[in-house]
């Protein structure tokens, strides 16, 4: 496998999603052999795109394919297949990023312990200039905590990780175990058929999972209602796996303590939703991977992928 | 070395603080052939304080030795001198909470992560109903970030395991550094003297300075001066290292972007303080260490101790 020419048309209307002069230089360091390409936008983009032969984008439909007979590798930093279509006919390979898990778990991070440590109280002390020194008693420590990370992915084994360096105790949620090997950060996996077992014991639970179908509203009111009194609920994958009314139902008259929700049904949320204003409720607008480190992690990637295909780089840019 | 009995008297306002009718459950099984007694009052341990070997106290003023012929041990979770005095003659030894770090460290992350995920804006957003999705491209993650702890004790070297986990890069800042072999988990010490050098690089300056004469002011304006533009402060140690008039003119006029101050020059905070309604700082009421978990770790770190001293312990307490 060889190329000849990448072209790159990754704007995005999130400024820390956007390619910068700063990584075409890293590109043109580690590849001085290889014309690049920044398309100025999408007409431009799908004007050059006969000649391309590897594309670094955040969109790409079905039928660019046919008019782009050279191409040869797609690269785009999403994690999953919203933006970018597969190559209908297979002979093009897309890769997806799969860095995310590092800057998401910092985000889940400042969520838990942001119940774990009552900063809501904190900043409302604050507010009202209140030495509330003796509120703190039910303080917890991730430490001695269990989480239950339900879609158990790039992402969540990254998370696992951190939360295993925390010193938590962590079980994993695939739809399908039979042939998985548990990653060393994870204690057990347990297939989704278990969950409700799983779920009385854990005191963080993180919702992983992606959207379509399949997820729709698979995390059901018998499942809030299993969880252990005081626990947190935490999504950062899509809002299509609970009904928000069962959540909030769930905050109120049942069990759930605290949620910190990244993604909803509909997005943006609507001023009107029942969330907003809910106490226990952090909400963060589906923010949860914004960094400015994120398209270097997307360039080092795609530097990894470019070595294991047989590409010589530069030194040092590996 | 043995002891025949126990004493305890570990009460304190702050109730996770206080010691629980469940570690009297864990040390007697523990330790059944040594009788447990608890004070009920500070009179009541005065009276049983001439017969006691080993005693387990949050305060212990040096001229109760005298009283205390039969005495061995005593066990304090505090980490410093601040409540128990050593005793003057050297006969009886002094055993300090070690444990405190693995609770400091998640409040001290829970800090780092709401000012690097720009939390107090997500949570002024919410407020207003506003999907802001387009203003976190200046949020950062710790992994690609530098952190400073001046002060590198038992505190210090355990938030930065979990800082080098996070993937943080680590320097620590000791009085002293000769014949110090710099943790694992830190990537190297630096004397006092050199801090000022240090501190244009770091995003994190963590300070855990103990109080007292020795430490008063010992963080000027200079050090304020030459941090990096947009760090953020930590203070867990003691109030006394600077003037909080000057972490202010760095907060408005110098290159300080938030702080999270857990400590003060005088407890509690005024109402007056000007820091309360600084909206860059984040104040908690020294309580980095209130954890449900604090006297189970204290307990552990005492059966350990006495396991140590050559004490036998009934199996599964360790």
């Amino acid at each position: 496998m060889n190329i000849h020419n990448i072209l790159i048309h990754l704007q995005n209307t999130v400024d820390a999603f956007s390619f910068k002069p700063r990584h075409l230089d890293q590109l043109r360091q580690a590849l001085p052999h290889i014309p690049i390409t920044v398309a100025s936008d999408t007409k431009d983009f799908m004007e050059r795109l006969p000649e391309a032969e590897c594309v670094l984008v955040w969109h790409f439909k079905a039928p660019w394919y046919d008019k782009a007979p050279k191409l040869k590798m797609v690269f785009t930093p999403a994690a999953g297949h919203d933006w970018v279509d597969e190559d209908p006919s297979g002979r093009v390979k897309t890769h997806y990023g799969s860095f995310h898990g590092r800057i998401m778990r910092e985000s889940l991070l400042s969520m838990m312990l942001y119940f774990n440590r009552r900063m809501g109280k904190s900043l409302d002390d604050q507010k009202n200039r209140v030495w509330g020194r003796l509120g703190y008693n039910d303080c917890t420590a991730l430490f001695r905590q269990q989480v239950l990370i339900v879609g158990l992915g790039a992402l969540g084994e990254s998370m696992a990780e951190l939360l295993k360096a925390f010193g938590a105790g962590v079980t994993g949620v695939k739809r399908r175990v039979e042939g998985f090997a548990a990653p060393l950060a994870v204690d057990r996996v347990i297939p989704f058929g278990r969950l409700e077992e799983a779920l009385p014991h854990a005191d963080h639970v993180v919702l992983l999972l992606p959207g379509g179908a399949e997820t729709d509203g698979i995390f059901t009111t018998r499942h809030f209602d299993a969880m252990k009194p005081g626990a947190c609920l935490y999504n950062l994958g899509r809002g299509n796996c609970y009904r928000e009314e069962d959540l909030l139902h769930a905050l109120h008259d049942g069990p759930l303590a605290g949620a910190g929700l990244d993604v909803f049904a509909v997005e943006p949320l609507a001023p009107d939703s029942l969330l907003w204003h809910e106490p226990d409720i952090l909400i963060t607008p589906h923010s949860s991977a914004i960094s400015q480190e994120y398209i270097d992690l997307f360039i080092e990637e795609l530097l990894e992928a470019l070595h294991q295909a047989g590409f010589c780089l530069e030194k040092n840019h590996l």
